[in-house]
């Protein structure tokens, strides 16, 4: 699948450990930055990321800050994002499978890396369920 | 401070724990439901706080669904909203500082009880930083 990474200059280092870790069960990687840990806004990148999935709506995408919360508020306000911050790889199975999550979001300062490659993986390879979850996600992106 | 306190089925028992828990710290509660643990639309319910944040723009909201992850996106879709998905102390109080949060979200399946009760009351006493803060959190709501 192709992936797109995108953090702040807090998110960096998870940022970049995950899209090794990504790379190495064969997926596409394409790294949105930052490339220093220069500090940048994390609305930017999150637009940015919105961005790259508007054009390449097949594609999911992993986002990084320092809480995680900021860059996914940043990402949500985009109708055809559903990024889902997490913690574990339950909360990463079932947002897939509930929520059909199209971005995964990850605190740098809240969560270990070896947790966030678990629960990675763990989105990457679960499906979404469809049925009355299907209702309630296309309630989030209604008709304008 | 006036709360505003929605979920879905998924989050009932843990909304309702945390209404008491800020009834007892001396909070003003506004439930909007929903009542029973008939199954319910997570978006429906994010909306509906949403709205009522929109009409009081001073008070704060507490929204619980499964995980968190769905009715923080609902929340999320509505630029004077920044929910913010917690697992602990430590984010409800980052996201304060750094966000100026206005809605703290929990997973009923997810977080004990306790350790929800606690972030909640970090949330509640802490104060928005500004600075360099107040330009990314403007740039979550640009102007249209």
């Amino acid at each position: 699948m192709k992936l797109f990474f995108a953090s702040d200059h807090a998110g960096l280092t998870l940022r970049r450990a995950l899209m090794e870790h990504a790379a190495s069960l064969g997926h596409d990687i394409v790294d949105l930055g930052p490339d220093s840990t220069e500090s940048v806004d994390y609305p930017d990148y999150g637009n940015k990321l919105a961005q790259a999935l508007a054009e390449q709506p097949e594609a999911h995408g992993v986002a990084v800050c320092g809480t995680g919360i900021g860059i996914s508020i940043a990402l949500n306000r985009h109708r055809h994002v559903r990024a889902a911050l997490v913690n574990d790889v339950t909360a990463a199975t079932l947002t897939r499978q509930h929520n059909n999550a199209n971005v995964i979001a990850f605190g740098d300062r809240v969560i270990g890396v070896e947790t966030a490659k678990h629960a990675l993986t763990a989105f990457l390879s679960t499906e979404f369920e469809g049925g009355r979850h299907q209702r309630r996600v296309e309630k989030l992106s209604p008709a304008s």
